[in-house]
């Protein structure tokens, strides 16, 4: 159970087998191709994204196979035999360039580079947007409800509001970004995560008084008894029978772990639940606050002098709300040796052609700078410029090139382990320490700078022009 | 491959099998209850809900079991031995009523009932949540798709911008709520929709001219295929390329199916589409139009005349964007054969205890006028009342009361044939033209009224009473 159950050769468009089919066709399937995976706005209005989604993509690209099943469902569909016959025995065989999962990309720069036969190249493309744009966008989310909480804890607990089993990865992904733990058993057991959870309201109802449902939780959970507050009256009702529970734990050597707001105004009712608590001498009972968090709720929390010790944040990171999407797309570079791209009304718009590679300049502290875009066969610059704007340029002086990518598969195999998800979590966290904080503020970020070599600029310059010549003519 | 792969008994928050436990130790896991899906607030700012994902429940339900994986699983996150081996032998035998798939529904009646033993009815609750708000998410926002493009093509696009795996229930759901095909071939084959898809941008790049990328590809697809007009410059050269195209496909006795817009004024390009087209001879050409598009793009580019013959819609549809969730809840209502409720600070937000039923109020000619909620035990009623505003009620007079939910499993098992996603599309198609359409309309819908009987009203309002009354004492 890791989310990958439901995938095989047809978790793609069928546009991408009718392509396919047509390369087949055309005896072009075996053509070398290259493919780049970016985005153009980071989520969220911020300025940065957590990538993330590498090892699930990695072990989806081993999964991407069409067996009888498959191969029936497309025959009946109309794919002729011989092509069928064909795929039956594809595997990707392919090479992928990709930032570590966990490191912090920007818009506008090739994330990923798939590079392989045009056919396996291409028909792998549904598959790699649906598992970067999903779980990169979770992560940039738990990112940033991390950088809003500090070392507060945070626990994702969205499985009820997530996009159907989607949510596996959304959990996956919320851990990557910076979250402590999650409810969602299935993901805590696929990827190593820490399950945690509290009780419902629907287990203090199920008794006929809320102080004798808190006792008997209590008698069962012992020391990791978290109460919940909110089911008749916080102040009123839950609070008082959470005290009095409290206390009976301590006459037979237990803590209580905590309670739980879940409704009303967290801010006040943390605070006069805190007094309560500490007033009884019962300091290190924490309080946990759900309920329509996300980061801007935490922040404003914080400044309101709430005392809460840690959150839940449930739909708004399982589905990465507001946005709901990132929109990676993925496209061609270069095909037979030849470098492609998508022209548009505006060169803004218009793709990098052909087989690339990203520096990330740091300076002497291994604060990231500035990004760069060049060919993969170029010496490392010393200079970028600003992929439209002509008079925007940038000289890399006393700055050291990290390239961005490593070579993470090759001939369809990993080139080395694939990192779980609390690597990626790990890489995450320091990756972000690496970031200047003027990218990472949620209030009009800095914008970081991605450039491009001269080189590149002139390459897309030439065939742009070119297409646009053989347009008019 | 239909979604369903990843469930188990794991498929659940943390929390659900803590109250499990608690309830086990206590002796209370076979006490009977119930426990009412419903939600607060119709998705997208509307009026109503399409009822989607039975289908897909009643068979996760059956896959809801702990095997040797989960329990050892659940064994290291501390759950006690015995417990477990009693979970091994854990089925859903429980009993479930919810209306056909594809009805629709409205915000505050309990949707969907589950009764049965406590800890089954409990555990299940994420399972439930989890399927029915997504899948009714997508259908409603499909259903407004449909409501706007009339007779026109819909094709969900969205795979590649869905939230993983969650892309194979989308593709069900959103035909459940009217569309016509998908491009997501998981999804068709599982569900058995019609899969469809034209080309992409990199088909065109890989060859050295567009034109000869409309070639092969017409000759690879013959008569289904369709032109992706945008790729260099949608009137300046993809229109002329598939006019010449379409020529070619002509004198060998084909017809090209179609040519897809993918930027620029959808409105103004179609136009000229068309014009350009039907100059030619060529009116059986169709116009697909792709981008950005929803319910309210549709509208306004009928309002502007655009000869559009069919959408693709992918982000917006497969994510049920911009809400990304329906806020349903799973309550108790009923335990040990007492009564249930959770009280709240407001009467509006206190739920509806025990076992209930809806009937759906319809005029002479099936034209639904109000729903009302009951005793499950209690005769039809005559009247309702507002839920908790005491002067508005609605007097039955000339009305049929048609119940609004069957009993869809008894004893675990499905009581009759399980709709598929054709059978549910086509209920919710026919559900739709019953529903008076003023509450379909995308601002300000008129409020469908959802009242209760005086009987169910009375047992609420002393229930609350006493819990209230208990809190002050």
């Amino acid at each position: 159970m890791t989310g990958n159950e439901s995938l095989s050769g047809l978790y793609t468009d069928r546009y991408e087998l009718a392509m396919a089919l047509a390369y087949w066709r055309s005896g072009r399937a075996e053509e070398p191709a290259v493919f780049d995976y970016f985005f153009r706005r980071a989520p969220f209005g911020g300025g940065y994204a957590v990538f993330a989604g590498l090892g699930t993509l990695v072990e989806a690209l081993e999964r991407f196979r069409f067996g009888d099943t498959e191969l029936a469902f497309l025959r009946e569909d109309g794919f002729p035999r011989e092509f069928l016959d064909d795929l039956r025995g594809f595997a990707f065989r392919g090479s992928v360039w990709a930032p570590p999962e966990g490191e912090v990309v920007f818009a506008d720069e090739p994330v990923l580079t798939v590079a392989g036969g045009l056919l396996e190249t291409q028909i792998i493309e549904t598959l790699v947007l649906n598992v970067l744009n999903f779980q990169t966008l979770v992560a940039t989310k738990a990112s940033r409800c991390r950088h809003a909480a500090g070392k507060r804890v945070l626990s994702e607990f969205g499985l009820r509001r997530a996009q159907g089993t989607g949510g596996l990865w959304a959990s996956r992904a919320a851990f990557v970004g910076g979250c402590d733990n999650t409810s969602n058993l299935a993901a805590a057991r696929a990827y190593g995560l820490e399950a945690a959870g509290t009780m419902a309201h629907s287990f203090i109802q199920s008794y006929d008084s809320e102080l004798e449902a808190f006792r008997v939780f209590a008698r069962v959970h012992g020391s990791s008894t978290v109460l919940l507050l909110d089911t008749y009256d916080t102040l009123r009702s839950g609070l008082p029978n959470a005290l009095a529970v409290a206390r009976e734990m301590e006459a037979r050597g237990e803590k209580l772990k905590g309670v739980r707001l879940d409704s009303g105004d967290l801010a006040y009712l943390s605070r006069k639940v805190r007094a309560a608590l500490d007033e009884a001498g019962l300091e290190t009972v924490g309080i946990l606050a759900s309920n329509q968090v996300d980061e801007h709720v935490i922040r404003s929390l914080k400044e309101q002098g709430a005392r809460i010790d840690g959150f839940g944040i449930g739909t708004s990171l399982a589905t990465g709300a507001p946005d709901g999407a990132l929109d990676g797309v993925y496209k061609l570079a270069e095909t037979g040796g030849k470098p492609r791209l998508k022209a548009s009304e505006t060169v803004a718009k218009a793709t990098l052609p052909g087989r690339k590679t990203v520096y990330r300049m740091e300076d002497g502290d291994g604060m990231a700078m500035a990004d760069v875009v060049c060919h993969a066969d170029e010496p490392v610059p010393d200079r970028m410029v600003h992929p439209f704007e002509p008079r925007m340029r940038l000289e890399f002086t006393g700055w050291r090139a990290r390239p961005l990518r490593d070579e993470v598969m090759r001939d369809g195999r990993p080139t080395g382990h694939v990192p779980s998800a609390a690597e990626a979590a790990e890489r995450a966290r320091a990756a972000l320490g690496r970031i200047p904080p003027e990218h990472l503020r949620f209030e009009n970020p800095h914008t970081y700078k991605v450039g491009v070599s001269v080189q590149l600029r002139d390459l897309r310059d030439t065939l742009l022009a070119e297409k646009r010549k053989e347009i008019d003519s």
